[in-house]
């Protein structure tokens, strides 16, 4: 029997590139800032988000794109909150560009101030995919240990933040924020660390101020330097 | 210019099937039972085996494949307890058949009770990629949440044992033992679980007494049963 033969062209990766950025410029002029949110499963990606909108509180017009393997659990928990479009991935252990425009595509408005993608649970493989953000984000919970930046470095490479969550947490789990700051610096220098308690608010002002601090000097500065 | 084309042919898939079954039929006859340690980042694969290693104290022939991205850190954590050799993927998010053998070949013996291959921390692509294993075991901690059945079932419905981890955390968290049993046995109904404290040695017994039936059951029943 013949094997089957699949033919994959390179120029698939370059019309992907092109696709993120064509994403991320039109979201610019809108004055939209993407926020790709990545981390291990059950580090707290969506109580992040729900704290976040909480503390917003309708002052930001604020859109979550977030992505599964199965279930729309995640969606129905930020929907009280914000404005939400479950992207299940039958199995994809990443989110690509393709799907987060089509989930796009469905939400009531175009300029939101921030959109956050919320990607699959999984620290190796979304970092190998620009889905049109602005700034990459890395979750950490203080109970995971301190020593993943070395053990997953290209997601600390490629990100911009990391937010140690579940403060809460830390008397009873063998973590230093001190260690896991040092050593995610080694690999990735300018990397801002936000130390985050979603469950009783502690560094959530701060998470939004670098949020909105990012969102002036990336996309509004031109425009509200006086002249 | 032209693009440059990958030709992948699906004949690799049935040799890869054919390598896994080669090495589980060689180890069985040698009397080793195969297991794959499958989590997310941080769940506590390693502590559960060194917490393993002290529980048998050299009653049983043990040894260990690690696989990380990068770094041997985990290897130096069990290399006190038990014979051990790093696989690092260089970036892959999964161990394959091919890089297991390699380090099955620079271990010392070949006749051990039990080989386990702790895989890269990812609950997601590890699923899909049979190293030779006899059992599958998927360790899930109290600090991730009770949803991750439904989140990620193909891990779920592929393994054979459940290893809730990190018990000394459940005063803190909202998880549910019961719950998680529950949800994950609607998608694999023969699945075993073992709630476990690698930390204050809480269930080791009773999973290292499952590792041993199992391993009865699977490889020694012919052998050993009376004429």
């Amino acid at each position: 029997m013949n094997p089957k033969v699949i033919t994959v062209a390179r120029d698939v990766l370059a019309a992907t590139r092109a696709d993120a950025e064509d994403f991320r410029e039109l979201r610019s002029r809108a004055g939209t800032l993407i926020v790709n949110v990545l981390s291990s499963p059950g580090s707290g990606k969506t109580s992040l988000l729900q704290a976040t909108a909480r503390h917003w509180q309708g002052r930001f017009r604020m859109a979550v794109l977030v992505g599964d393997l199965a279930t729309d659990r995640d969606a129905q928990r930020l929907a009280p909150w914000v404005d939400v479009v479950q992207m299940t991935t039958g199995g994809a252990c990443h989110l690509e560009i393709p799907l987060v425009r089509k989930a796009f595509d469905r939400l009531p408005l175009a300029d939101w101030d921030f959109l956050f993608i919320e990607n699959v649970g999984n620290l190796v493989c979304p970092a190998s995919h620009d889905v049109g953000e602005h700034v990459r984000v890395v979750l950490l919970s203080t109970t995971e240990g301190d020593d993943k930046p070395a053990k997953y470095p290209k997601m600390f490479r490629t990100s911009q933040a990391l937010v140690v969550s579940k403060l809460d947490l830390l008397p009873y789990v063998p973590f230093s924020v001190e260690a896991v700051t040092e050593d995610a610096r080694l690999i990735q220098p300018e990397l801002a660390v936000l130390p985050v308690c979603a469950l009783d608010g502690r560094g959530v002002a701060e998470w939004c101020g670098y949020l909105e601090q990012t969102r002036r000097d990336r996309l509004l500065q031109r425009v509200e330097t006086p002249t």
